[in-house]
């Protein structure tokens, strides 16, 4: 047993998750999972397919994006989640997929509204979507700047990332995170849930309104509030 | 075997069946079984994934929303079912799910026009979708209060919950019932088809005509009316 | 081996495979497979779910609807099928579904229009939707009607039953034939995907043109004319 | 062993991939793989369902469209196959299929456009649709033309075969190729979740704009580039 075998474990599950969930076509996704004591995260190795992963080929990176272990490139979006990492000092897992529904609102460039429970139960707020970055940025080192828009745009927003754990970047593509990879899985197949939703409820009623506050309130802190009573204590 | 070991095994069979309709994301839906004559429910435990469900693990909970046997925490949603248990006299199963194409339509606030005769086969109103409630109801004992808007809106709309056995609240999601609880999964399953396919119909013609009288009576009395020959009898 | 047990094993087969295809909910479709020396046809009993389904519960019926064979009742939708058997005197199988694109067309009361190869290859026509019938025919023998609105529809269009093999009851949802029931289930799901695509098509090109009349008689010919070469010999 | 096993089984399990990757109804499609120093190529048998397939049944053909070896007739597209191995000389697969994006995209005679990095990720280009052949070329060598349609539809576009490995034939559905039969699979596969996002972003956004040029260049490059950092070296 390696001393990092137990985030590889973490990260193949969590990446093996995908293609279940049907979140993925061919490699179009990739999850890490973060030990931050050691400073090193576990993430899908780039470009190989689901069914041929094994704990084993999971790569361990830095919070820089460097290789501390493993004999295959990372993904290619690794500094992404390195950044995340560096910045947000309380996630463990960090999630990326092209999953249809959410895919289309990212290249929709358009915030996914609240329009009801299922979204409320999750967070309070319309699903931001982050604006393709500037030419230069996108010359320039891509990955990491895409982690900064990320950040940028959800403190631009005053969102907070503990509580709304999803984003779309503009033109590309959902991200997620959490406290594990576990949770930044289940983050983007919810996401893709409420995607499908919202685009059937603006197919079915064009001026259907926004979730009221009252309600957005009360579904969000029976599941996440000081007083919650949704799951098991 | 336990005194309720009846109503348990009734009401995980139910649960069960939710993924495998594809109602469910995760544990997003919840089925109950009553058994009138203990005053008795067995209701799925909140937050636990279906893959882990036993029967043992269903809650017993009385008609006042009291645990009566089991160590798990019930459905969040269990004073929605208690509630429509206590009121109506005649229903045995009771179920909630956040489906795609039915929780679209509660988050539009319309209700589903009846277009065809898939409708017609079980019931012959358009579906009613129930306002949602007001601030002070949410703020207050909102499951319980979840229960009467359903109970009030079929009552406004002078409708039988015997004969429409289905219902959106809007905003929120679908809750259907029946005299048992593979009954009221399997109302679920049909209005999520129905759902489907009236977004369609109305994609395909936004000048859709609802279905004729004469036909909403044939095809519902051809399965329920005293005559019916749909079936075995 | 009783004496209808070859038709009682092809309506078997070709019943299994609707919920294979994707084509019903439930117990929501049917099939048949005549004996026409025999002057009988086998067709699933009603209301019985698919996996309790056997050859030998397919119900024996004759032309006029009588039951010749069995204890169960046969489906409600028998009679339809009694009328398309006696009077076009070259099909060996009926089927009929509720399966969702096509029952949204028929729901909308439109034609489907021929809008690319993948139609071509089967028709030369849009999908006929049938008109809802009068009410004195609906409160009539409204089974038996069902099938001289569809005979009544394709011979007020000049269109021939062995070319064209399917169609659409308005409000009410699809069927199709063919000389056998494995063919009739395969003009069923045939007609499910080209009215996906139909939609579809629409949806992203609201002119879209119909298919060019060189194309329609191309694909046709190629696959059903004198000098087809689709398919072995 | 014969000669051509090895292209009789490329072509077999590129053939076998498309029930699995959901691109095709029935016998709806068809894939083959290139000996480019032997001259001929393995495709699939025409009509043949695909769970009746063997690597022994798929015929061997040459670039004129001669039966070189087997005792089945090809598939009725296969001098399209031959037409393009033919005119393009670094390409070893070619698939065919009528996947229900796709060939709505077709149906509709639009491009798609380009709106994010999935599409971006595979070229840089809006996937070109090529028009409806004259009709005097439809009743003529129809597959035959239907090879040059595709091949004349890129090069008045300027594209590059080796660059854009996938169009849209107009009215009738997609063509892909590759170095391999694999290859070209894969690239029906991408083609597919590309079409079916480009409409959903429409439906979102009808403004939505196309994805800009630094991004266009980015991600085709971080793939196909001289410097590509996607997948393992």
């Amino acid at each position: 047993m390696g001393k990092y075998s137990h985030i590889q474990q973490e990260a193949y599950e969590a990446n093996m998750q995908l293609p279940v969930l049907g979140l993925v076509l061919y490699t179009f996704g990739n999850v890490s999972a973060l030990d931050r004591s050691l400073g090193v995260f576990a993430i899908k190795p780039s470009g190989v397919p689901y069914n041929e992963l094994t704990p084993g080929k999971m790569v361990i990176v830095d919070l820089d994006s460097k290789v501390v272990e493993g004999t295959l490139r990372p993904s290619s979006d690794t500094k992404t989640h390195a950044v995340l990492y560096k910045e947000w000092d309380s996630i463990g897992g960090v999630c990326h997929t092209h999953s249809t529904y959410a895919t289309a609102w990212a290249q929709s460039q358009l915030d996914i509204p609240i329009f009801g429970t299922t979204h409320a139960d999750h967070n309070t707020v319309d699903i931001p979507c982050a604006p393709p970055m500037d030419d230069e940025m996108i010359k320039g080192n891509y990955e990491h700047e895409t982690g900064y828009q990320i950040i940028n745009c959800l403190n631009h927003k005053k969102m907070d990332y503990k509580e709304v754990e999803m984003i779309l970047v503009g033109n590309h593509a959902p991200f997620t995170w959490g406290k594990t990879a576990a949770k930044a899985v289940y983050n983007s197949a919810v996401l893709e849930s409420i995607a499908q939703m919202a685009l059937l409820t603006q197919q079915i009623n064009p001026g259907a309104p926004r979730l009221k506050d009252s309600l957005i309130k009360k579904h969000f802190e029976r599941k996440h509030g000081p007083d919650s009573y949704y799951g098991q204590s």
